[in-house]
């Protein structure tokens, strides 16, 4: 019988509560199929396809079926839930940006010229840095500077 | 008499207007005052008070009066012009975090529990990164961990 | 008994899953029913209504059942997802208009006088383009133009 | 005395007042100019920054004075006017990516992979193609595929 | 067992459902029951209510069941599905009314002093009318004009 | 010396007072430049460029000066201000579309096949109809019918 | 087992249901709890919490069962349905208010001084006034003034 | 020379700053045109267009000139100022439409039928109630009901 | 089988009946597991995750099930639902921070520097303090304060 | 000559320029008038009238005119600037209700009954409460409770 591909969303929700129940960490999903952790997180949150051999090692680590299996594979349309941007952890980031984001951009241009750095060509990282008055998040956007070029 | 005082975007204008027509670079504005260079930007975009002696070096090198002078030292509302979201190079950064925020917020709590990293104590910094595929753009956000802490 | 006709939403996942299932290209199913591709994934995504013909030929070539072929001939309306907005590879499309949509009302009035590119009496074409720098994705809209006549 | 530098909207208007009242086409301002002529139109509408050669060029032909000139230069926060999406010539563009949107994206990933267009490294091009029922606005949009890269 | 009325736009699926399955026109229906065929297809997607005597008629001809004619004779919250507003049969008369409804405010005042065109005291009606260059939608609304009146 | 072209809201503000001061209606303006009275009076408040000869006729009438002769032949973005939509006069309208859209849309399609009625190969008129229960606002859109045709 | 409540909304269904099918008005309904009829809807429609007695009453008098009595007497979140804004019966109210609403206010200070009429301790009640032009809504908000006191 | 009219809301800037600083009350200047002193405060404050007669009137008494005087006669656009309805005073009766609009709609189609209370054919009056609790606010809005008719 | 976990807003729903249905006080399930009144409500809604042993805790005082013991301890994603947001009894605090934002902003600079209050080192309380005029709600907000620090 | 009134937003800004240019903390004026410190900050911000002797001491102490006087003693329109509101020092208070301002409700309405906060019989207190941790911003909401009594 045909029946429509398990949204990625309800993928998503299963790997969390397997991952939950079987008590790992992303970060040991991540060394299992030795991919970087923000990219293995943000896959299993249903923004990367993900190759069939990952998706069915990802499965077997945290005893899923074939249909989470297909659904990691899928193409996603890439967005963030709107209710998830007020949460005051993800909400920071975006507030980092509203105060040095146009400054960011005056020494983009000042360093590269016209243009952007990209967000697909991409990478980010995030790691703990120790600090005296308390640890420190700290989390690095690379991304490839392109050029207006007609 | 009594005047309002120059509103900071106002003397944001005149601080890009002299820094062009003088040849000056961001950077060597925030060598002049001994300040980190994303910090200085947003600064005189007007996202941060300056001392008095910081705001009148700035206008000592780019020739400009004690109206902005007196409008640097302003305590600011810190927001983002709507139409600057929209730009391509501002955007790229809030697209990324569409992409990656949900997953950055997993590794917080993974790594550091119930909390957030702090937008106020924190700093941002920007770099070059050579690459012989084309150079890339490198932002490193660094701010304290805060614990939900009743 | 009576029901609804089944959604162009629900039957454009099921056409989707039933695609990938059986390893079939879209370029594949247009050749099946001799129609141009972007038309051809539109009309299945749901935006155009499909002849009983092509239908059942879709149908038959995904092993996919009458409630399919039912609402594939059903009339649209048309309209984008809100999240799919976003989506970058959509939003690239988008941030182009944003950029030289003014452009392009100008020399549009300036070669055909006040009036529009009509969306209606239009097609869409996309192509790959070959370049020693990587390939490029060629997008050509074509549609009537219509003056303001009164 | 300090002076803003005119902001790139009150330069458009001047370009726009002269290039009418002296009877020019944005063809010939192109041709002036030696550039495409979408690209010209955009960079006088203010969503590119002009060499100093190409501004003073421009300027000298609309006899416009410095203070255009200098805007002409200054890199732009690009962004599309709210009232402008509302056009019925500008709009009928959001209005094919609305239906077609998503096929293209489709038909991107499927040639491509999980990727974009850039709109970066990107032309577009307009021309009229006559048409015994009446002529047709063809629209190229040209950017390089930029596949997710880690 | 209680249960909730079958809601209105449930109903309307289910006429609509019918109707393309019987291969019967709008205009049919509206002969059924002897009513204008506008006021007929609205009522029916939801926005008027029916009589009991309506409501059994036009099931009986699509064979549809006792909760629909409850459904159809409910009193309507009226509203359109935002969904709709973009699709472009019925956003081309937005788009009218946008460009034209300023002038219409100011050819009511002309003509008749301060007041409306009632939307309650109204009706709505639309025919083909043929023409040598492609034949013509006309749309005439007619409502009592209403002045302001304490 | 260069000056901007006087925007087409300043030139519909003198229009409008002229127009009072004089004690002219629409309609004797509009019999002037022997044009439909809709279209006249859209295109005094900006949403039609005029003839360089109509502009000038309805200049002299009203006793206003060339910079409002210039700015009539401009080619208008069209749209609405959005403190109008509110406007009872006009919000009537949208209202009755809200209501009646999805009908018209289903009787377009039923009548003409997958199409729109144009609102660029479109006409508006307004009429008054004498009724002894107060005389009514007759409103007729005309316009042609495009089918998609790829 | 632990199930939720019955949700307001669904209460109000079945309320609105079971009193449409038993042929009951909602001044019936007020009636027979002693309660005014516009308190009395407005409860029942979701919006006060009614007392275990009348929520009793009510379902008694309706044929409704244990899990409606138990719904309606929880404490709600007053809201009102979006969609139903633009219902023309409701949204004429909300016309009014835009309309008179700053007149109101003025009037409001200049009787009482800086403060507010209670929406809170506050009453509303509606009457049909017979009027030889056709009968009038009459609707009489009746609220104590509360001054701003610190 | 030409000049637009004052617009009606700098029109009410200037009726405010007179009546405070003559210390006069709206009830004063209704008293003085004879007309209810909510029509009065609403027309003043730009809502209603006055008679030359009363427009003159106003001014008189006021000490205002001639371009009030026109002004005041002017055909308005109705709206609220965004801005005005987050004020509590205003906001208090917008929350009380929220929670009692769909009751007085179910009570409006009760005691009424099918339709509307009519918000041109229209008034409003406030009053004090005196109440040993503290005085009340009471307004009421009373219009004629329009049932839907076509 | 793996199953989702149950979402915290479903949980919270189990927990609001039970805890009706029981007879108990937010206070009591507090005391019970010995923690803040507000936090322990705002975490049974959903805002701040639970210990394994608090989860249970209550569970069983209220006779849930290990679903919601479960759901209970997960991180959550905090946010307000919108429609919650104009509930008179939620809007009144937003109101008065709309009114008393500013100055609270200029009080914090001016106390404490370039800063913000911690909304996560933070805590609410809640009380009544009786009053002869009425007794009245004391909410105290406690956090940190941050000062801008690079 | 009449003129309007000074705009509550103008005179708080010559107040803030004067306050700082002459080295007053608004502590030090609110002393002057012998009222609370919130109270007087809000009120020269715009959100309350003041009485004409406050006025004329706090313009007296500031150096300030009479149409500052004037002014202050306006009845405000009550609003935030919208850009305010993402001002992380403002916006931490918005985040701190999101997160607790349904709990808070609950609590009112387990201790109080059905009703609400007053925002209007209300005051707020801030101070600073000194902590080994780092001192904390402590401010407090004591507004009457008011019972939905009809």
């Amino acid at each position: 019988m045909s029946t429509p591909i398990l949204p990625k969303s309800e993928a998503a929700a299963l790997v969390a509560a397997a991952r939950i129940r079987r008590g790992l960490t992303w970060s040991a999903i991540a060394a299992k199929i030795d991919k970087p952790v923000v990219w293995t997180t943000a896959a299993l949150l249903g923004q990367h396809p993900m190759t069939a051999e990952d998706a069915a090692a990802v499965a077997a680590l945290l005893g899923l079926g074939d249909e989470v299996v297909e659904s990691l594979q899928l193409q996603p349309a890439r967005d963030i839930a709107p209710e998830l941007m007020k949460d005051p952890t993800v909400y920071r980031f975006f507030e980092a940006l509203s105060v040095y984001g146009p400054a960011l951009k005056e020494l983009i241009h000042e360093e590269f010229g016209d243009g952007i750095m990209s967000a697909i060509n991409f990478k980010v990282d995030i790691r703990r840095r120790a600090h005296p008055d308390g640890d420190r998040v700290v989390v690095t956007f690379d991304g490839k500077f392109l050029d207006y070029r007609w």
